[in-house]
């Protein structure tokens, strides 16, 4: 099987047809694999020795007689869910921290018996429906590497995609737990906001954010949430979950009015909702229309009120400190947060109020609504040049839903030409989840496996790496043949983030060191080149100290190889950083 | 009767024991009486005509066979409550407005046959606990006219006291409908957030507010419960009411840890307190000490925290265009809320809703909390000199409650020797309104009437008419003769509100007008007399145009009578408000 079931792995270990340290084996080898076409899937990936040993514990366990639901199965987790003894980034290194204990929800997963295999690569700080935005790399769609994977979850979406995990945990705030699964041909389960503990999970916007999970099919995501629907004391934003009945077979269905429906041209997408509307029907749904323009005019206040002040709470004094530390597209929303009022949030509060009423309205008149899951979808060229307007459109169907405390499952209804996934949203009021998972499975009944097109497994050219220079590598400078005569290829010519200080060092020639300064930080002007692995080798085993090769952020949040330097370097420095870079610097002084 | 009845009026006007009519007659000429000993009571109080109309109107009901719980029943309504047709000042003219409806709360009493006596003074946007903060004058305590009344549902309170009405709504959202009944030896109910709609109401806190209601008994209570127990489809804060079970005859009670109990000295409060527990004992209660040290953290965080803004969000754009409409004493609260942050507010509610789980686990320890309602009691003297401290003293144990989704009765429990009041407060969790209202019926049997001291019904001197003079009837100036030859006593010299013009008209000799000038006037420098009456009759008459007497509201928040200015008056005239008065405009002048 390409694709991985959690039913039947749990069954298949249990059962004693398999055993978890054969199918620890079988994901090292599906990882080691699909590392080939994008490693960028993952931040932290859980080395052979511990993944097995982890395994045999399992497989131990089952022997004394444990039941275990999730005997076996392999899970990734986002890496804004705290796993203890590894480090949470929340797609941020300047923020990462190494918790003592795991979120809930992780331990919960392992009590169970899942297989952890690692931590899932995130739009940073869960800021973003692209994946796109992060510092580890930009995720890319696993049946075709030029769109994006979505996002917030993007490492997780694909992680399951590719099969190299049965199920993913996710979290989601405005969308980011069934974009990705909409883009991935996946289920994506968004539960009731407080069914699932949100301890242990960094923040986006935190009275809203939901831990979500991804599968293949709706059964598997029923098992999960049967683990992981605890009330937990411990978390303020937990809820016991209440009864909800059941729609039954003769149910009501909300479908917005023609003209609310948005595609941005995206016909595919129209025709595959379009099916899905009949199939509801034929499944004894009625038909109702619905007039969605109050749950849009709520979606609105997710962005444009004052809920990003939540992002700027949740990332404490990083914006103050170490602003180049966070992703360009990132850092404009946490910086809308600094400028939002108490009393612009207590309004937007009591408008959120009238909302809920008007939503609480709606469920008189349907039992669920069916809608899109996103509009449409984007080419990653396209998001880097267009990055915010793009990433808002794909939230147009699904930024609305934890405002007003509704529960939600993307599920898979068709592919694209290009082979990216089209979804469609089935949502319900709180508490609806077991409805709505019902619902889904007679939706979707086979899963996903079924009708998804191909993975996009096509090998990357050898991957180059990225170098970025400051100093006499600079084109037309002393050292630049060291570059050219590589093979080097300049790639851009561009900033640091604003978080560096240049010194120049003593001797001659002169030469510079580009040192971190946090705060007190300016950008400083770089070349980045690309080499070939061994190119990159080779030229590392040249630098002399008291340089070195490091890691580098530049001003578009990226990460690059480049040079730094020991602390020694300072020793006698003279700090140029006021002249923006080793060109304007050395103009100066020959000038 | 000295102290009306709720249940024996009713019951008295359905059986034709007597009438509406005859209770409104009654109402009128206990109201006259009570006006000389203190008008403030009240803001707005309807005419004998329209009183009587109304009355007639329940009568002629009556007969036609309706079913009325409240028939005949006069009632007082808090200012910040809207009555269509009659103006709602929420304590402050300049944001005086006319409501076409009436709130629901209102409207419901009116349906159920009772009979609405007038509007209720209060301190200013209900912000206060103490009953002085009112332009309309400082309501005093029922039963010690030097002591505060209590707020801010001053007047609510003072006319149940006095037997005006025989109850009265008031509002509550940091203690306003609880302290002033544990002063005026009153029941105060305030239900569960949302219980009873908040629609039609000015807010204070708006995700806090709660309507509430004063009067002689606990039964009363019920039966204004048992009308205003609604859910609002309308009012986005309104909630269905959920059953909760009763506490039954062995019940547990929580008290504070010894250390926790603040008197300030009141060593009567504490015995009073002392001896409710031991009642509650006999009742067949379990105490149970209680850490309250989180519900005093928590109840910190509404006038330290963010919630201030909601305070600035309701006022709208009066802070901004005309700061001295409002009261000195509440304008500060009001500054303080345009100062948070959103980030601040969100981290605050994040800490609420930790303090909510502790709150949780409390109550599966106890079923009912029993506080002082308030430690002590102050002059109103004491509080004029120090209005900030002494006001945050008394809301101790009380301004956590609607923070933390609980409901409370305040219930009489004893006299000071000065005649004041001293109450406890019976607190439980959400929903449990009439769990609590059936055991404080056992600790209240009798009602309050049996134990409360005598009414101060002193009355007192004929109360001087207060005239503020800013021109050439200052002291030394050419036309004060007019007012020594009259008697008047100088009381002080101070200025207006800062929201004043001043002009010098043309013509010999020159003369002062003094303008309005919301938003762009300053405080101009005015002298305060007192007059008889009579003196003051004879003094307007003298007056000539364009110059007028009107109200001139004064640096502290005061409105007294005052020279004011026809429109005419500034025609030709030169603003010589730079001189912030009249006799630094002459000096100038001169020399």
């Amino acid at each position: 099987m390409t694709v991985f079931s959690v039913n039947d792995i749990a069954e298949a270990v249990r059962a004693g047809r398999t055993t978890a340290v054969d199918m620890a084996k079988d994901v090292l080898d599906r990882c080691r694999k699909y590392d080939a076409v994008q490693r960028q899937v993952w931040i932290l990936r859980l080395d052979e020795e511990s993944l097995k040993d982890q395994a045999a514990r399992i497989d131990q366990r089952l022997k004394s007689g444990e039941e275990l639901p999730l005997a076996g199965v392999p899970f990734a987790v986002k890496d804004n869910i705290d796993v203890a003894g590894l480090e949470t980034t929340a797609g941020c290194p300047a923020f990462a921290y190494t918790p003592e204990v795991s979120a809930p929800v992780v331990a919960r997963l392992q009590e169970a018996g899942a297989l952890l295999v690692g931590k899932a690569n995130l739009d940073q700080f869960a800021t973003g429906l692209v994946g796109v935005r992060s510092p580890y790399g930009a995720v890319q769609n696993a049946f075709n590497r030029d769109y994006v994977s979505g996002g917030s979850s993007s490492g997780s979406a694909v992680a399951v995609a590719a099969g190299l995990v049965a199920f993913a945990l996710g979290t989601d705030t405005a969308g980011s737990g069934r974009v990705p699964a909409a883009f991935n041909h996946l289920v994506g389960l968004k539960p009731t906001k407080g069914r699932w503990s949100t301890r242990g999970v960094v923040p986006a916007c935190r009275t809203l954010d939901c831990v979500s999970v991804f599968t293949n099919d709706v059964r598997d995501a029923g098992l999960v949430d049967g683990c992981l629907d605890w009330f937990d004391e411990k978390d303020p934003f937990s809820r016991p979950s209440a009864a909800c009945p059941d729609a039954g077979t003769a149910f009501r269905f909300g479908v917005p009015e023609a003209q609310q429906l948005l595609w941005f041209g995206d016909e595919a997408s129209r025709a595959a909702y379009e099916k899905s509307v009949e199939q509801l029907e034929k499944l004894g749904g009625k038909k109702v229309s619905v007039d969605i323009s109050p749950l849009s005019d709520c979606a609105a206040m997710l962005y444009r009120g004052p809920w990003v002040a939540e992002r700027t709470a949740a990332i404490g004094d990083l914006l103050e400190n170490n602003p180049g530390a966070i992703h360009p597209a990132v850092r404009g929303a946490m910086r809308d947060g600094q400028g939002v009022s108490g009393v612009d949030t207590f309004k937007a509060q009591y408008r959120l109020k009238e909302f809920e009423r008007i939503a609480g309205r709606m469920w008189e008149d349907i039992d669920v609504l069916l809608l899109p899951t996103t509009p449409t979808i984007y080419r990653i060229s396209e998001l880097l040049a267009e990055p915010e307007a793009l990433n808002a459109n794909l939230g147009y169907y699904t930024n609305f839903v934890n405002l007003l405390d509704m529960s939600a499952i993307a599920l898979p209804c068709g592919a694209r030409a290009n082979g990216t996934g089209i979804g469609v949203s089935l949502i319900g009021p709180a508490h609806s989840d077991r409805a709505l998972l019902k619902l889904a499975a007679r939706f979707v009944p086979g899963g996903s496996e079924l009708t998804r097109p191909p993975l996009d497994l096509e090998t990357p050219e050898e991957s180059a790496v990225k170098l970025a220079v400051c100093g006499a590598h600079l084109h037309g400078m002393s050292l630049n043949w060291q570059l050219s005569s590589r093979g080097a290829k300049l790639v851009s010519k561009t900033r640091t983030a604003p978080a560096y200080k240049m010194y120049a060092m003593e001797g001659t020639p002169p030469k510079p060191a580009l040192i971190h300064a946090a705060g007190q930080g300016v950008a400083i002007e770089v070349e980045v080149y690309e080499l070939s692995p061994g190119d990159f080798g080779s030229f590392v085993n040249e630098v002399p100290a008291p340089l070195a090769i490091g890691s580098v952020s530049l001003e578009n949040g990226e990460i690059v190889k480049g040079f730094v330097a020991e602390p020694r370097a300072c020793d006698g420095a003279t700090d140029i950083s006021q002249f923006g870079g080793w060109r304007g610097y050395m103009t100066a002084r020959e000038g």
